[in-house]
């Protein structure tokens, strides 16, 4: 950390802060120049965070050196992080295809989703049981009954599955049904939930926040991570801004970013991040062509029937066509997508 | 709802729009414009809402017309909502002012910063037993210690309490030891939690999330209200933009424009709203010339030594000058801080 | 400046930045902490900021420690600036209203809007002869004749005049016809045109950029003091953000932040901050509370008539009700609004 | 338009809205639903845009239904505006590769990068005379004498330029030198120079704001192209969000958005757009994959000695791999790279 003084500071200030930092362990680093004196406090960035220093009226600013997550870190572990569900490898050089219905609505629309996008080359199955809504008055979900027929049809298909949970008291549950547990934008930050996640063995797909920070979205993977489950996909689906074109703006630089940051492996949700089916295929190609480790993509039979975000969902001949763009992109990029044995 | 049409579009695709939503039960309005064509759907929007009208790709956008929130809407109830507290009530001509520190560290520290503040003209304590920390790394909060704290200097001064919840778990045993049950930001949007403080009779203090816009901050509380619990206050504790001279931008427009659009009690918490405590009077004055019900201001006895947010807590002698500020300014907005007998 | 590098950086390579830095007159201090090496750079910031250190592979930040800002910097000069326009003294006690139309219509909708707010007690009167407008297809001012009107409508009340100048060009023209020369929200960083005003001796009221951050503000107040004009008014007028229920988001805390930050006296316009007349009254009394040295507000004689931003536009009389209200705020404040003599 | 009345509205009202729209020569459709009364104006939407109902207490909202631009619009000319700029064609087929200098230096380096980005496969030089810098004590370029660098390079190398013009006054000039004229960001909204290129007949290339929504972007188009100029090049930079790992947010979709709404070309700057050579070639394939018809990228044969942005421009080096790159992608969508002939 580096303590930045107000101008003017006093000797006498300067040793309050330097005495502080020395009783709670830190090694003190003293530079005065012509306009600022800067203290840098040497030693675990956890214990100044906590310190309340910005309290003191003759501190300026307290400024961290060190990033605040460990565990997730490439520092802390170079090699990427590859975990298996079903017989796909996520994180490795196969490029990792997941789509389906916004929301499960009946085995019928289900089967006929999965066998759709399973045809077309997509290896995991999305489906909601749980859909969190901004109205109480929206379609909430088939719940338990929805993650029944996602099991179903897991079993007819063989497709693996990935589903959300929106509660720490539902976790057991989902975890009981799925093959990933999906955390949704809006339950980032919800740290008991996290903690529970942190407790399983299975992958968790982490979708970052509306309005979470790449910092703060690894530090919602480190509280799973540091609970003991290292499997954890991150799932970039934009962020709000002030442009309305789009639901949300997708930020794709966050692919490289976070390859660079983490370890884990990084997919898209090209669907919620834009909003509207028409661009889900472009943002696709760039999911792809940025680096990402997957995509996941809403498909549905009928989208005009969906009972939920029918406007971004792609038609699965739609879907189809993207896969073959895809595919081809993947061998450009030395990757390559995972081929169905059907 | 208003659908309007792509140009260009055909008759039958016209048709195709108004036969769905006849089907549906709906009125439909027709107006063929010079060079658009758009489609009244007359009866509940929440049908429309969910007919994914959208994914036709002859629909150019669907744009509702009223409001989705119904039991928190001035129009349904025109006459302000009003809630006792203790000896408080909130909601009316008297500005309440809420005060304590971030979070309960220990009886000494709480005790203390309670009699500070009650002795400036605080009417209710705030301090949190369950921390949000967006690291796993940081303090959580003392727990159900920090509650049992909180029942105990409730007990001593006779303050009634605020305190947050973090998750749906913990709603039950919160509920019982606090007076007005906190949702934090990140939990703006925790349906599930929602749900359940809307089986309650206890008053919930609902922050704005740091991404949500006003409608959705009124849909939450549409949740809750839905539920039974018609005791809801908003609190705006500003918003996520690209400044970041102050932790977030505090947005005091909401104050005035929830005044219209709901019938619920708005406070502004200035601490959080800026993050530092050299920017809290000002605003905290804002709030009150804004017309905001109250105000939570974070109160330390020593912020330097706090273990959380101290950078953004006032000293008691401070919030004690401010308290005298916001009494001067209650009366020129025709109101008045309440006294506390002591 | 902090130069962090990455970790697991060589000696040779602390080295070469070390040099670099060396070659450029700066001095330099190391301190290698157990994970991360800094190397703090000593004396002149602006040189450091040109060197592109952030180009070498091994260094991973570049953090400055100073402000970028100073001329306008509180550091500078402690008092605050004081400036005459008329016979207001902006700055000081007292605080300054100015209120018209967004745009001048016509001689006799500038004039009866002139009598009006300058009876409900305004001193400096507004309207825009230039306007900046999104659609080539809008109005755009009435241009030189507008400014001519202007100064027939100063010479009949005796108000003191601002109107916005749009470009390099028509500076010395409009600095002809004007008191207080405006710079809005799009020209913000007109770095031309701001060189073009630092030459003058009349007051600039600056507008802050619609994303502009309160750095790059003063920045842009840089570029006209530093030019030798000392006389800048910066303007609050909200900030773009993700939320669509006002127009702008109004950034009050900017008041207390510049206030401390600068010497140069800080306005608030919340009309356009919120783009509707509905919160203007609300606004404009948390500005004053918040500690501003005026209010910029736009007044129409009919509103539903305006050329332009009618939506945001207060009748004469609301406005002369707002007064009241400010009055005794800025009272309550410790200052005083200056009393028009007739 | 549609405008929607508040609830409880009276005929009187209603009819005071129709009448208004009548005099101003619109139909007038009106809806009465259970609800809301919504009005819509038949015509001329500008008309509607420009009367101010909603200064009018009774009208809740003024809801616009068609795009307000006209001339950049697919609806106007569905077929692809084409450009040629030297021997290249602009908005066909072939994806075109911008590269070069932020800021022109000398003649050495601006020849030495000419020449390694033209063996690299680029077909267009870039490098700024003029530069905009948020610091009046920043490097503000060569001004003339760059542009005569500028022009001695292109006749040794045979490469079209493009530069930025930063204000009215040097158009013309800036015009004699350059084969593109570029609009920066911060001047997308100086509608006066806007008009002033509207009378050229070169190219512009029109970076889009920081701030400024896609909408505001195609209107700062119809500026140019209203005044007679129909060569417009879109150019994607970057938005400014709370994110601060990289310097703004990519809104790549951006580019399928505007393939949609406009006949224009449109181009990404992934160097502005993330602020770091690090992230460069992934967002430079990705902007390929998402359509573009172009790149612009910073190449410096020294970044860390370049007087501007060294942290984000690419060695020659890089930006040769990233050719291959790019042009692998371009064959997968279709298309491909314009081959220099040397």
């Amino acid at each position: 950390m580096i303590i930045v003084m107000q101008t003017g500071v006093t000797s006498e200030q300067i040793e309050e802060v330097t005495e502080r930092l020395q009783r709670r362990g830190l090694g003190v680093h003293l530079s005065v120049g012509e306009f600022k004196t800067i203290i840098g406090a040497i030693g675990d960035e956890k214990v100044v965070r906590e310190m309340g220093l910005e309290a003191l009226p003759f501190v300026e600013r307290v400024l961290p050196i060190t990033q605040p997550f460990k565990l997730v870190s490439r520092e802390f572990q170079p090699e990427n992080s590859l975990f298996t569900v079903g017989d796909c490898l996520i994180g490795g050089d196969e490029i990792v295809l997941m789509a389906g219905p916004c929301a499960v609505e009946s085995e019928e629309q289900l089967l006929e989703a999965a066998e759709g996008v399973k045809a077309a080359g997509a290896q995991i199955l999305r489906g909601g049981a749980y859909k969190p809504r901004s109205s109480p008055y929206s379609f909430q979900g088939l719940e338990e009954a929805g993650l029944q027929i996602l099991a179903r049809v897991r079993e007819k298909t063989g497709m693996p599955i990935v589903t959300e949970v929106m509660d720490q008291h539902t976790v057991e549950m989902v975890a009981e049904y799925t093959d990933i547990i999906q955390v949704g934008a809006r339950n980032m930050q919800n740290f008991c939930m996290l903690r529970e996640l942190g407790k399983l063995s299975k992958p968790i797909l982490l979708k970052r926040g509306l309005c979470a920070t790449m910092e703060e979205w690894l530090m919602a993977a480190e509280y799973i991570v540091s609970g003991g489950n290292r499997q954890v996909i991150l799932c970039e689906r934009g962020i709000r801004t002030f442009e309305t074109y789009t639901r949300n703006t997708l930020d794709l630089s966050a692919v490289p970013v976070m390859k660079r940051l983490t370890h884990l492996p990084v997919i898209v949700d090209p669907s919620h991040g834009t909003g509207s089916w028409r661009w889900v295929p472009a943002m696709s190609r760039a999911s792809v062509a940025a680096g990402a480790d997957g995509v996941m993509i809403e498909v549905h039979p009928q989208p005009e029937q969906a009972l939920c975000d029918g406007a971004q969902s792609l038609t699965v001949e739609k879907f189809a066509a993207l896969v073959c763009d895809l595919d081809r992109l993947a061998v450009v990029m030395g990757r390559r997508l995972k081929k169905q044995v059907s």
